[in-house]
């Protein structure tokens, strides 16, 4: 194997894997997003080589050149890491990664990371799901591709269950608007978690009728439903989640 | 902070997060999980007193037993790990452990850990989301409590993404049956990952419609949807996610 597509996790370095670290401080070069710390990119070797393609990886026209430098860079590397925040294979594009190097004949494997849709809930004290509360849990992208078909919000929002969006902050008026249209009550509870994991992490707590108009920093990951209301860290609002 | 709920992932110890590691090699007692790999429970420090309350856990009964268990042991030890599969809040009941340890005035703190929604699809070569064909994920548990609502399967089915089912090996006929009453066509791939990450892991892939029929090992996980026929690592099943 030459290059490894490895998930960075949420931010905090001590929520990466014992694989992604080993990886990390073997590699040759490491390719890496703009959402990865620095305090991760510290423990890459010292002497590898540290390309940053975060500026452009947001822009769907670049995802070629990023599979185009991996190819070139696992002929001519021993040991590449492609170190993407969270997990590569939840909204991390990194199948599209596998099938450019698959298609290239370059041996390569995939490393789970935490995703930020589990663990940025989790540090503010929300389950995303709890028994009596929630029994599932479906994760989507604000951020859609150019002429890729929208998922059925109606449908979403009947589900019954937790909401997480990713990359949803600039979409979140239309976000909320769409699934009160579907039929969830505007008193829904949503928490907004800013650089989740990191020292500077913030929440904010709202519901679905004022979501549109609350300031949020990116990037935040939004939480939608029942448990958004809970914080298990915090006893007053415990006797929400008391049996 | 004297009790961590801690995820302790999918199986691999390789995929144990270095805080997750590192609590283990620090913990007085360590209160696990049957879900917990045995190459997982050597990273606890050798003098460490280990107690395995997996073969109750699966029965909602014994978990205020548990509860009960880990707010004794808070009191009287300096450093408890609870050992949970995958995280401690999808799916994993640690959201009533830490209400139990709030209300009875013990600090403590959970530990995300890699989820098997997520892990057990990854290691099948199956990207939960990929552009173009998934752009959500819904993760739900076959394992209902008693008297607890179900979720509305016609509504799952119309979302228009990935399905991921833990612990749903058991009801996979049903649950099957609910989806294609919902709506999806009763060739809808599905993959099943037994004992994934595991070096025993084996991959059955099927379709909604014969997926009853089909004998499956637990513990699995069950994808359902366009990518469960997707194999990153597969040549031959590249052309379906090639754009």
């Amino acid at each position: 194997v030459t290059v490894y597509l490895v998930g960075a996790g949420p931010g905090d370095p001590q929520l990466l894997t014992l694989r992604a670290a080993r990886l990390l401080a073997h590699a040759d070069v490491v390719v890496h997003d703009a959402l990865v710390s620095p305090a991760i990119l510290e423990l890459a070797r010292p002497d590898a080589e540290m390309i940053d393609v975060g500026k452009r990886a947001g822009r769907s026209s670049t995802q070629p050149l990023i599979n185009a430098l991996l190819v070139e860079l696992g002929h001519t590397h021993a040991c590449v890491v492609r170190l993407k925040g969270g997990d590569p294979l939840v909204f991390g594009r990194g199948g599209e990664e596998s099938v450019a190097l698959t298609d290239a004949g370059i041996d390569h494997e995939i490393i789970p990371g935490i995703s930020s849709a589990f663990a940025a809930p989790a540090a503010a004290g929300i389950p995303v799901t709890h028994r009596g509360i929630s029994g599932a849990v479906t994760v989507i992208t604000g951020h859609r591709q150019p002429g890729e078909a929208d998922i059925d919000w109606h449908a979403l929002a009947r589900v019954g269950g937790t909401i997480v969006v990713l990359m949803g902050v600039e979409r979140r008026a239309s976000i909320a608007e769409a699934l009160m249209s579907g039929g969830l009550p505007a008193d829904t509870p949503v928490a907004a978690i800013e650089r989740a994991t990191t020292s500077t992490q913030s929440v904010v707590r709202t519901t679905l009728a004022i979501l549109g108009a609350q300031h949020i920093a990116t990037p935040a990951v939004l939480i939608i439903g029942a448990v958004a209301a809970l914080n298990l860290t915090a006893p007053e609002l415990h006797s929400l989640v008391t049996q």
